[in-house]
Order: structure tokens, then C-alpha cells, then sequence
């Protein structure tokens, strides 16, 4: 009889480009770093999926991997419970602290176990769907609706990277400068044209905070009815944050993570009647709690499944929002086809969506799946009905973003270190205003 | 190519032996009810379970069967949905609240639509084993334990059924009556000789809670080490809760549903150092979230998958226990072999299972699943693991049992009726002490 066990774990480090994108914390380097994930049965199956590529994760993955030798595919309590008892202790020692992590070791740790769990659950539920011949989102209770809206995901950007590697051929981005109103809206309708998005959101915490909100009323002109959104993160103090909604009023669908700490956030919700999203302060079950014990300043979690556990994690988060009335929708980090189809999958699973979701994905050009880039279909995604996840590796693709690691030279997300290229005297210090 | 789409729900009400055993609301009568959900596809496949058997079940599961018409085993959202919409309005116009209920409307209308969704979603979970060649455990995660440990359920008795229908020849059960220590001693190692159980519930609330206390002190001296649980079901003032947990001062695992009301226990618990357990205050995602805001008076939830909406609902009720430090074991009504199957498939897929289940099984003889009653091993059950639930009906002793149902005459359960043929004086008003 053919033996579905897992015999091997293969992750593969890639690196993609990314635009000059401006944040908070500084601006987005030429190369985004993601991890390939190929789990392979002693049948030859393989189940894939994508995670984080800093070099932190890297080390958890590796160490976590052996774990899985001789699982079954469906174990994936007995895989959680093996991944938390190799990578607990040590990540309790701060070996995979990694250089420029600000949160608290412990709230650290249970990340690191987290995202572990997540990268090999969703490729372990892939082989489930091949060994099923269902689609992963079947696995999940099967879809609550056919199609999952995202939403156009603005930046305020430069035109070039301060150090784009133009000897490699490193090409200049077609989106161009965007740090005016005028630019803004030109960058939002070109990403609308070409994707059909809904709603819009606002990267913001970059620029003078009026000014964004000068932004942000010119979008809600050029867009009447579009649902606007803007995330700070946590770049504004209280005051500040309660200064622009004030600005902002009747036009903010949610307000994302104005100011620091839930603290700051139960401030501004006292003083404010325009609900408070995160994607910063409730980022485990153990801050989900600390909300709720604090009457749920926050209403709205953004989750994301790469950092709460995987698919089943995130879908019992659903069950904690909607028993704590929360509204619910997803946040993202740059990303390729892989992780927005296992995104898509959970979406379309849990009836409670409240917001069209995140994704940096139309700030991505390349993709590592057969096919190549996925299509939008205004401004929603279909969920593929193929066994598993419905993709799968594209491995030229693989091989030459394995490459671009290899030779991009970073190891670890650096959005502050890039920015101080540009301005020596940033220092990333929050709220910046 | 063959579908796999649901084509037909039967539902079969059936009636099994239940001895007289007395509880706060009265005593059982000597008939107990279930339904066997059998969920057919058109390739012919059938999925099976075991749920409630009361009128009002049986007119919810008729009016929601339609639903399910060419759905896939896997939309477990889709049937949960269509379930929700077929049933809520009927069920808020009263259409189910059946002759007995003391329910509020509004939570029964929310019960209704969870049990005839976890009726049907463990069915089709016995599909989709099928479908994917894996247990049901698998479908949930995968096992966190190899086997589940029940405890002994020991119950106050009368010898005989008052109305015992000896006619049709009906059996005096083995267990005699159980009213003094010396009888429940008997009772207790009784029912450890014949399945190795590790802990003792009492059920109380029926005669008078001094007693009740003597009778369990007398159990902790003939059980030394074996922990102990009491539940007189909400039938003691939060007085009398006090005053007998006093008396069982370090005999306690768990002092279960003492008085009556989420505000009653908050009552003991304040002035307790003994953990709260319930199936009475906590029964749903909104009790949950009213335990919480009071600062988790009861601290151990005991769950029953067929009123919490099904395998999957009650996994993320562990979620939510986790998140809240809450504790989580299970419940159970009269029951056969196929519930005990499903809640044993659940309860080895929850890393959190703080305590023994509890289990009427052994006051049942009779069975409806192929190979006859479930053996215990060590007071514990093995996980079947053969595709699906990994048990089949008896389709001999299924019509036999629906025989029992037609001319048993009983149609709702109705503890305070039969109670009152003993006694015409008893009221059933609650708390009675």
C-alpha cells in the first residue's frame, strides 16, 4: 500500500522585487523576501505554500522541519503540538529574535510557533485536498461565498529605489512618485482600472499627518461612495489621532491602528465614534482577550493567517469575532500568488468577512506559480476548485527567484536601515506625530 | 462520472430502555428518544448519526432536510446557512418550542438551528470520511489523543419504573435502587469493575442536599484518590451551594451548576474556592461571552456537541475556553453508540480536555450501530479509525428500535410528568432547595 506519510520538508528562500514603498517604520527595500514551503509524501505528493523569508523564520523552519518526517497529512494537532516543542525552548533562549523585532520576546515566541504551524499547515492541508480530491476552502467547511473582494492597497512611494540594482537589470517601477493628492489618485485609478477593487485603503504614517488627511479627502472626492480606510500604524499620538478622524469625519470606513498600544487605541475609541481596526494590537488569542477585557476598544480585527496559527486558527478567530461582535477582515504583507490563494481559500470560508481584504499584491510583478500572476475579477478573486490549494509551483519561476535571494543580499526586512539611505537623521522613533 | 451530491435525508426517531433515575427536574421515563440521521448521496453513499428524538426535533429536522438537496458533503456552510434560513422564522413564530421547554424564545430559536446543524454536519463529516478515506478525527485536525476518558455518571434510582410496561416485556434493569451511600458505593464500583472509569459524577439535585453531601463523602471514602464531581443541576440556593461545599471541602474536582442562573453561580464562585463547572449558564457563543464579561464566574465549560452546533462548532468553543483560561469537558444526555462515536472523534481532536466526559452510556443496554455496544477500555474509548465515523448502522436493530418508538407513546422527553405519577405533590419548582 502506498504510504501518504511525509518524508521530506523543502523551504526555499525567494526574493521578489518591491517598489520604494513608504511606511511608518521607513520605506520598502528593492527585494521582498518569502519562503517556498514543499511538503512531500513517501507517495510523491508534494502540498506547497508561502511564509515570511527573514532569516529568523528561516532558522525556525529548519529547525521545526524534522518534526514532520512520518506525519500523516490530516495530523495537524500532532504537527502543532511537535513544532511548539522544537521551536518554543529555543526561540525561549532568543535565537530567533532576529535584529529588528520590537516586540516582547514572549509575545515573539508564540509568533514564532504560529507562523510555523501556519507554514506547514497550509501545505500539509494541500496534500489533504489532493488526498481528498477536494479544494482546501472545502476542507474549511466549504465556501460561504464564490468569489473574495480585496481592496486597492495605496502607498505613498518614491519613482526609484535609492539603490536600485540597475546592473542586474533591476527595472524602474510603472506606478511612479506618488506623495501628492493629485498622485495618489492617479495611482488609485490605475490599480482600480486594472483590478476592479471596491474600496480603497491608505498606507499612512508616513507624511505629515494633515497632509494624509488632505490625501485622503481628495480620494473620498475623486471616489464618492467608495469605502476609504487609512492605517497610520500607530505613527500618531493620541491627540493626533483624534485630530484627523476629527478631519476625516463621515468619510473613514475604519480607522487602522492610529495610535499606539491598546492603550492608545481605547483613547482614541473614547473620544471617537468611527470604529478602531488593528492588525497591530490584537494579534494573538492572548491580546484578542485583553480587548475584550477592555470592553473592545477594537472592533474590527484585521488577521492575517500567516501569523495566527493557519487557516483553522484564523477561521475559530471568526467564531471569537463574532461572539464578541467584532467585525473581521485580513491584512497583509507583500506576497505572491501562493499565500493570496490560501488567503482566498480561508476568506471564502468564513461567513464572517466584514471588510474587502488587504493585499500588496498588484505592488508585486512576479509570481512562482504555474499559470503566472493570478486575475482579478472586479476587484474580487475566484476561489480555485482544484484539489488542495488549486496551484501549483511554477519551478523555473522558483529557481530564478531562489536566485534573486542569493543574490539580493538581504536577510531580513529592513524597512527602517533602507529609509536611513535616504535621510541619515531617521530614526524610526514612534508615534513619529 | 458519479456525484457525490446529497439526494435524501431519513430520519428515523427511535426509543431505547432508560431506567428510572432521578434528577432535579424529576425522573426519567422508561423510554428514551434519539433520531438516526441517515444523509444518502446520489452515489449512494451514507452518512449516519445519532441526535435529539423529541417532537419538536423531529419537525425541525423535517422542515430543514430540503436543504440539503444537492449539496456536497463538504459545504458544511452552505447546509448551515440554508439550515439557519429554513428554521429561524418557523421557530420564532413558536413553530418548535415544543411542551416543555423553559427556555427564553430567543435561545431556543438559537438551539434549534445549532442542533439541526450539528445533526446534519456530523453526517456529512461521516461522508466526507468516506469521500477521503480518513476518520472524522482526521477531518477536525487529526488526534491529540489516541483514546478519550469518560467518567462514572452515577445517578440516584428508584428500583422500577413506576409504569413499567412489563406487558410488552419490558426488563427490571440490573442496577436496583440507588437512594443511601451504601447504594451508590454499590453503583459506583459496579460501574468502575465494568469500565475502568477514573473519576465519579453524581448526579444531586434529587433529594435532600445534606444527604446528597454524606452520600458523595461516603463515595471520596470508598474512592480514595478518585476525583469527584457533583451536580445538582442548578436545583440549590446560592445558600445551599454554599453550605454543601463547605461540607465537601478537598473532595471536589469540580462543583457543577450548584445554583441557578449565571448570576447565581457568580454568587458561589465569589465566595468559593472550588472551579464552576456548567452545561447550564454556558450553552451557547453569547453565555460564553456574557461569562466573560462577568469576569468568568464558572470556570469550566462542559460542552455537548449535538446543542453547540456540531464537531467543528465545539473545537472552536475550545479556542474560545484557551483564550478565556477556561477548562472544557463534555456533556451528555441519554444516548447510544453513534453519539458516543462522534463525541469521542471530537474530544480526541481537542488538545483541551481538561476532564473526563460524561456519559449516560452505561445506563443504556440496547445499541443501533453494527457489533453492538462499545467496549471501554481503562474507563477510556479508542478513536475508530476506519473512514468516517468508523461504525455502521444495524439496520436490524434500527428497526427494531423505531418499533419501540411507535409504541412507546412517549413523543417528548418529560422528566417533571413522569416525576409526578410518583409523587402528585411534586412541583418541579426550581431551586428546590
Amino acid at each position: 500500500m502506498t504510504s501518504h506519510v511525509i518524508r521530506q520538508v523543502r523551504v526555499t528562500p525567494i526574493a521578489f522585487r518591491d517598489p520604494p514603498l513608504l511606511n511608518a517604520a521607513g520605506i520598502h527595500e528593492p527585494w521582498a523576501l518569502r519562503a517556498i514551503i514543499e511538503i512531500e509524501t513517501a507517495s510523491g505528493l508534494v502540498g506547497i505554500n508561502e511564509t515570511y523569508g527573514d532569516l529568523s523564520m528561516l532558522q525556525a523552519l529548519a529547525k521545526a522541519s524534522p518534526a514532520l518526517n512520518g506525519l500523516s497529512p490530516w495530523a495537524l494537532s500532532d504537527m502543532e503540538a511537535r513544532v511548539a516543542a522544537l521551536v518554543r525552548p529555543a526561540a525561549a533562549a532568543s535565537e530567533f529574535l532576529g535584529t529588528h523585532v520590537s516586540l516582547a520576546p514572549g509575545t515573539h515566541v508564540s509568533k514564532t510557533v504560529a507562523k510555523v504551524t501556519s507554514a506547514f499547515e497550509v501545505a500539509m492541508m494541500d496534500l489533504q485536498g489532493q488526498l481528498a480530491n477536494a479544494p482546501v476552502v472545502d476542507l474549511l467547511g466549504g465556501a460561504s461565498r464564490d468569489r473574495v473582494p480585496f481592496s486597492a492597497y495605496l502607498f505613498y512611494k518614491y519613482a526609484t529605489h535609492i539603490d536600485a540594482p540597475s546592473s542586474s537589470g533591476y527595472p524602474v517601477d510603472p506606478w511612479g512618485e506618488a506623495l501628492t493628492s493629485a498622485q495618489l489618485v492617479t495611482q488609485a485609478q490605475r490599480m482600480i482600472d486594472a483590478y476592479g477593487f471596491k474600496s480603497i485603503k491608505l498606507k499612512a504614517g508616513a507624511l505629515a499627518p494633515d497632509d494624509e488627511a488632505e490625501h485622503l479627502l481628495a480620494l473620498a472626492k475623486a471616489f464618492p461612495g467608495t469605502p476609504l480606510r487609512i492605517d497610520p500604524n500607530a505613527n500618531w499620538s493620541v491627540e493626533t489621532s483624534l485630530r484627523i478622524v476629527e478631519k476625516l469625519r463621515g468619510v473613514l470606513e475604519y480607522y487602522e491602528d492610529p495610535a499606539p498600544g491598546l492603550e492608545g487605541m481605547a483613547a482614541v475609541a473614547n473620544a471617537s465614534d468611527v470604529p478602531l481596526a488593528t492588525n497591530m494590537v490584537v494579534t494573538d488569542f492572548a491580546e484578542f482577550r485583553r480587548n475584550a477585557d477592555m470592553g473592545c476598544p477594537v472592533k474590527i480585527v484585521l488577521s492575517d493567517h500567516h501569523y495566527w496559527g493557519g487557516l483553522r486558527a484564523t477561521q475559530r478567530l471568526s467564531t471569537l469575532c463574532s461572539t464578541f461582535d467584532l467585525g473581521l477582515s485580513m491584512h497583509s504583507n507583500s506576497h505572491l500568488g501562493i499565500s493570496l490563494v490560501a488567503m482566498t481559500h480561508l476568506c471564502a470560508s468564513v461567513p464572517l468577512l466584514t471588510y474587502a481584504c488587504d493585499t500588496h499584491y498588484p505592488w508585486q510583478d512576479d509570481e512562482v506559480i504555474e499559470g503566472g500572476r493570478l486575475a482579478f475579477d472586479e476587484g474580487s478573486l475566484r476561489v480555485p476548485m482544484g484539489p488542495g490549494l488549486g496551484v501549483t509551483l511554477d519551478r523555473e519561476a522558483l529557481a530564478r527567484l531562489h536566485d534573486n535571494y542569493l543574490s539580493c543580499g538581504i536577510r531580513a526586512r529592513d524597512d527602517l536601515g533602507q529609509m536611513k539611505k535616504y535621510d541619515p537623521s531617521f530614526t524610526g522613533v514612534q508615534p513619529r506625530y
